[in-house]
């Protein structure tokens, strides 16, 4: 049943940059903590900042044909989505694939799996967030799907959904519920100034966000450090 | 049994300072090989070297209620020290904390889970050693313990403990050892100068450490490489 | 059986140069995609780039007594190539090893196991790819051997074959076949060139490598995206 | 957006009946190798092989509040289908909760943590498939959601799709295929019957699937053990 | 620093044996969820369930000589729990230790490391509980301690201590606070079982611990499960 | 390079024999503590113990074909051992494999990858270590080879090796080397029993062994429980 779903549908352009300036912590919280990926992939180098709309991949492990494939339905401004059909730290994409996909717009990777040829990715900036760095190579000879919905590292991810990343991990939000989750992201973001402020200025969390009176009625206990302490 | 232990002890401050001059390794040695924290503890930017204070927090899974708490027990020269029951890899921690804790004089985070906004963290220079950065949020709804003993990451702390963290991992000193053990670190370092100039010119550690004898008695064999040397 | 195999044979000077220009990808793929060691191996800092002949250690777990006897059977290019008998993460090498190793040519180390001192070394500039960074210590009591086969992070390594390292991992090839690889890795290097160029001007890889044909006789279906597309 | 959401559609009860009977590997195989849970999913007891309706929670790290109202939901055929929101192994799940979601004619859990009381759960004969067994409690503090779509063990999981698992692991499958996947599932197993009893003969795979032409036109070389070989 | 420390103090006989009747999940909700070891220690077959007094062996990686030291430590009702002073898989004990250790009354071992004879320990009816199954021997070269206080497998646990182990893991009792805890479990088992009557005749949880307010306060929502429920 | 070496040379059958007698851990002590395979391959049942001569499968990630190719290379008295090219948990081999393999006479498999039809097989009695068990199904496609030297969970094994293999795991003994482990081996269990009756009855092996001079010239030191213990 191997399927390239094509002329998927995208969220709003501005909505888009709009995440790529709020980042993923921000963007997670704002849409009640959900829509981490796992913080197992990591990115291939630090202070990247990207959105974009999913074209996803599901591929067998060790074979990246369907990256060939994907990277036709690429439009500019979309990240690609890997994920193996099971697991797998091979090496899907390196240094040719990557100038492929930028060529076509591609804003960077999401991959379950392992990624080479990092330093030339790192001299492109073309962003990686993988779950391995490994030069094992992959061969050409099973067929997967193109935007389908897949799983990778633990989110459910459909295409055209949206992909936030940074040096804190990866998160997605869903296509329809873009709009509104940056609104309250942005939000998000304006209050947090003042509080950061206020916490640079000596004021203590326990007294700004009134946590004393709730921490007794929980029964916390306040006791001079001494010979009773136990563990 | 949810607790604050308050006015802990502390080591001297000129103690914690060579500490923090000597580095994991040797002080690590100088104390016979004991007090590393495991090894999945990594810091989230590379450079730093710092020793300190523990301040501990013992926090539930998935919740960073009493890292508020902690921060109001914090004096200039303490390291804040999380564990948390179980494990668990979310973001206890992030730019606004950190803002909090350095306000009062924190010099970093040891911390067995996950911590977030690490570009911001390093940017304001505040290091952390973790088990992962994650963006993935908590909540504050269950109590925790400060200042009592905690394991972390392998190892034993109390409150006053001396950490002392670089790009080699952190090691834990009882306060109560810490002027004896910084000297044998002392004495360590001085004796490591003579011998890495000896090394540097060439002399091997077999004779500057009158090895051969040793492994000849232990019945180590030379033969020339050849046809028959297996596996 | 303790046994330290001396005057092994090396690949050529002019072989091992070569390798150190193509990069681990290229020379895995030039040879079958075989060799790679496991890609849990890291290097301690980013932009190395080395080819050598391995010189190997079998030491015991928490045992680094048989690093300075390996360090006497160095030569110019060679690198250190160390399998513990069993997983083990401790930190069996650091700057003074490292200074010594040094000062008879050694261009590295490759060790399933950990290593310390990484500021150190980075500054040296001497590179490791290791399992882990610990500063946890060793001692000198047990024999291993030097220059026997060994398994490391999964890849079976002779004395005197050629180790290829970069950012993407660790990659072993056998010295008799190392003429021959190289000029594979050479060819591979040019014809990669001109895929590079034609990628980057825009041109599909489904059209440059003929896939159309092949993607369709398996079976691949192009639908648009729409209601039925399930996962 | 903690929800409960209430009268889930369920597969008709022979198709899941079937389910039960036909197993893990012969269901996964039938939908075109989709649809199989994380093989870290492990059964406390050999030899339960279930099917059933997927009752879902998604519920916070460290705590089982959820469980509590999930087994409201239950109807008799369900099986109770748990993802923690973060990575936890915390035992979410004994004997007491047992007991309940067996009164309710509950079949078993599949839970991406930890579970406890495993002597209790065999003797009783309620199969647990879990990622481990811990117990380490967990409190009642926060809410989570019952019957949304999760993703648990790396598969994504609708509220009322079919559940089957046996020693082998854990396999889904959508609830709006579950009659044209068993039908596969049935002609698949009929399929096999017949091959055993040529391969228990001592006829070969390779003539019976007609291997050997295309493992020739592949270039598959057969040559005889010898000085050569190589690796 | 090799010290052995002799005459420990040890927890009533009639105390340990009510720890070895209550099991381990009870036991360590009864002192307020502390004391797990983690999960990753499994037994090394099903069934047994023992307590006892900890005699602690902290040994070198790959070094089992202070095995044979402790048996000697040993006294009727000991258990025998060993912490590797750095990470280590080998197999520390096997058949001949274990007939000297029972010979001399020891109940089990905890060994946060491996283990083997596996079937021969099974057939004595020595319960292990261990972290890895391995033949892989160890040398006797380095000295360790005994009846020093360690970390085993994430817990800290003095000579002593009360251990108590059951097919859901290990948990440590402080000697100090042994009986207070037994009289709490105690309590706890005869509380579980009028509940597990009311579960067992079809009472919920929800009513039977009056959660339906908490949850509604908390803001649980039920809804008809139906086309807008996302995930 | 694919390739299937013909008619291996074998070991004695006697000899093979002998080591299904003797073993894994007393082979691996009596080869010098070499030759284990990695802990985490596990038996899918308890109580077997096997020996026999290797034929080896190097086999791509996912990817089964080569299996159907290896058992007709299989002579009675055979293990097949794979070792997957990258790390892959698939199920490669199930209950028509097997059945196909006993009717060759083969004695069971070891693989470095995941397993399926576990009941059946241990209903077969068909022995199996393994990495994973897993029912995520394999494709036929791509190459691997069949009897060369592969590198199996960390081991180097040549085809016709000696395995063997129980429920402390798998170890290789070189072919070449037979006759004279298994010699030491025996000579291991006389030697075994005389120690295993003097423990039983209570001897020390401080005493049989003679261990308390040299411990003492290490520096062990006895001291009572007291105050001054730290840890």
């Amino acid at each position: 049943m191997a399927v390239v779903l094509q002329n998927i549908p995208r969220a709003d352009a501005e909505v888009i940059r709009g995440f790529g300036q709020a980042g993923v912590a921000t963007v997670h919280e704002a849409q009640g903590r959900r829509g981490m990926l796992a913080s197992y992939l990591r990115p291939i180098y630090a202070g990247a900042q990207v959105a974009g709309s999913a074209v996803t991949i599901s591929a067998p492990p060790g074979d990246n044909w369907m990256v060939h494939v994907a990277i036709e339905q690429l439009q500019p401004g979309d990240l690609l989505v890997l994920a193996p059909s099971s697991p797998c730290d091979n090496g899907y994409f390196g240094d040719l694939l990557a100038t492929s996909a930028k060529a076509r717009g591609c804003r960077g990777l999401i991959i379950d799996a392992g990624v080479r040829d990092v330093r030339d990715l790192t001299a492109m900036a073309f962003p990686v967030w993988s779950r391995a760095i490994s030069a094992q190579g992959t061969v050409k000879e099973t067929l997967g799907s193109v935007n389908v919905s897949v799983v990778c590292a633990g989110a459910h991810i459909e295409a055209g959904d949206v992909i936030v990343a940074d040096d804190d991990g990866v998160c997605v939000v869903r296509r329809a519920e873009a709009a509104e989750i940056l609104a309250a992201a942005e939000k998000r973001l304006a209050n947090e100034e003042a509080k950061r402020q206020r916490l640079a200025a000596g004021e203590l969390g326990l007294d700004i966000y009134g946590m004393r009176e709730k921490l007794a009625a929980k029964g916390l206990v306040y006791r001079p450090f001494g010979a009773d302490h136990g563990d």
